[in-house]
């Protein structure tokens, strides 16, 4: 299909925002919260590959995020444990969304176009990183716990909750 | 506000497609094809920056691009001569597009930044540029153009024409 | 000389940050704070380039970074009209300060090779720019301010009076 | 704090350079000699992360650096077996150095700003890679020895000394 | 010896292109393509790094490279099992050949310095990547058949055979 | 044509190594010499774009590369008014060169799709710059000399004599 052939807009906006979550942070959370007053739906989507090890077990980040997304009447969350391609195209969903800070984009880049070679109707849709949690990643959480650094200041009360309790502080 | 207070969506999808335009490209367009099928409403924003030299005239522009959209009901075209953050202001729209390629993306996370800081309700909203697309820059077209390089694989037909015409050729 | 050779700290530790501070902004400001409470003196340099133009002048750019830097005892102005690798040779000074983000490095890189093939004792040293201040540029602010926008989050008060005196709002 | 609230130098400098120096190279020590002409006092910390499998052991590159800095009255080494903000604040270090080439700088941005955060003190000042130490990185340095590889011109003599003995060539 | 002094070009091209090639792609192939028609021989070098895992075993992937060059009379393939600096020495080939696309060019560079650093011979000559090939990483390859994707757009006819008989579909 | 059909190589290797050369620097005579070491043929173009100011004229530029490039048998010289990729195709030219450091390769990767897509036979072969010029650019020897700076380590002397004639030092 050539660029100046037309399609108008059909049915309402709903949007997957993937993750592994492993664990949800405030930059998560605070994407979600943007994605929800942007798109009639969206559907956070706790990623398992089984070849990743994870601090916390799928069905935990699935509770998490469940908890956090709660208070948002469009926002729901699956869990996916193959391809993200092939879940939305079983869902009926067309938007993927991805946060993005400031640098190099190559790696977004590509992954946006093998998800549109798999599944030609995924639209990427990016979102910047809002600047104060330009420095709070999941993988930078657990290197800062296994040194026992304090990071109540980048996870959402009950992950901190989660976090304590996992690592036999409560 | 914090990252977990909760704002639920409100109203329909307007998104705004600014740039110069100087001329359309078939990468212009395709961002534009591709909006028209996720928001419900897309405004293609024509900027005016009066320290600029521009090849085709405002007029020129505004027209160009409101035939190139016609053909979509849910696509229409606006002129802009102050700031862009003002301009949806006014107009109520809050969802900014922006086509990127792989690289750097320092720039455009600065400039989604500077957006939100005039006008905290801008979110701006990448899409990646299709690859076939990818050496098709508006300022590359015009150096071409000036070596007497042929652009017709560039350009939409109706700028192809509007450049021949331009340049003196019909 | 080569890596294993050894020489030992002499002297106090007197730095250069370097601009053109045309105005100047929170985000410098930052920095000659930051770096007054590191080093022993710190000196602001105003760069004058006969071939750019600027919306302040010379003269108007070292008065208004001299009103910004009083507070600090240890921080002083000095205006440069030639090299900036000369006029640190002819000054004894042997740290530059230049302030960066995210993303790509290589034009920082580069212009601290070439200010130490100029003069071997040039260490250039660099700190991080302050998320807030990520989108505050003097540039964007010359712009914004041909679009008629506010500005007064992005400098001093002090810079922004000028500003208005400037553009005949006072 | 705002950024024209005002504080002055207090006290000397004391800078660190921490690192997993496994093994130490040419660039390493380059960093470490420009340093030591720059500051009062610089610590040359060896980090010692559990989950990482390291060449030599923690000993012996507390030994290794320890001999390497040997000839700098004022450098010193020092063992770091937690979080590197952490261990500065009981040293009363506030400032952190980094070696940096061209290149994307996000990775380092983002550590500079998770370090502040951490502590709020920690100013990290980045100094460029000599470019005859562009291609010596102690994972490369590693890998070419996996395969045979001559590393000699990449360390300090007692570094290629100690490989030696290591690999069983001794 | 300095940048004006003079050599000719002595004897015909050979250049090396070398890989994991686990698998080969099409933007392999494609790769191998141009080169063949650029120099007079091309040596495909499959590399073996006894730390690394691989989905096909040495002696499976120098058979499928072979099977897919035959067709070019002057592509041949090659096993290294050490550095392929050394390598080349040996083979008396002193063009490297690599595949780039665009964002962050600083690993190749790198490499391509601590290649001549190893074997001053060595020039590494860049080609850059189809856009059509842009998303296609062996990596990505291996990560989408863990999770049953299909990935007979991406690799060769007899790769996806040779893919499906290790996975036991055929 | 798709990946898995089959040319060989034709004839002898012609290379085109454009550029402004306002002025020639060591890097590009660098960039020369190891062109000329690996093509039979390496034609250095001087492009002439009426739309930019040079400090050189055309014809200065065309005798200082002929100055500087006599001593290589298999080096030529042209002068190139319009599009590279058409003058490419009238001298039967396939290959085209070009010099690259680190940091973000967007622009020249673009570039060379853009020379691809106006004349499909171009393939664009990137070398490195040698580590020693990484700081040596002809805009920069323009900025320094505009300040009085000495350049005299990062041109040849055929280009310095000329530089002081222009400047009238001489």
């Amino acid at each position: 299909m050539t660029a100046w052939q037309y399609e108008n807009k059909l049915g309402c906006m709903h949007a997957a925002f993937p993750g592994s979550f492993d664990p949800p942070t405030l930059g998560h959370l605070d994407v979600i919260k943007r994605s929800a007053a942007i798109f009639d739906n969206v559907t956070v989507i706790i990623a398992e590959n089984r070849q990743k090890k994870y601090l916390f077990s799928t069905e935990e980040r699935v509770e998490l995020l469940s908890t956090l997304v709660c208070p948002w009447k469009n926002v729901s969350t699956a869990l996916c444990r193959g391809l993200i391609a092939d879940f939305l195209k079983k869902k009926g969903i067309n938007l993927l969304l991805r946060g993005v800070r400031g640098g190099d984009f190559s790696y977004e880049y590509e992954l946006s176009l093998m998800n549109k070679s798999l599944n030609p109707d995924i639209e990427t849709l990016f979102l910047t990183t809002n600047p104060e949690y330009l420095a709070i990643r999941s993988s930078t959480i657990k290197e800062l716990i296994s040194f026992g650094g304090d990071v109540s200041a980048m996870v959402p009360p009950v992950v901190e909750m989660a976090l304590k309790k996992k690592l036999g502080h409560l």
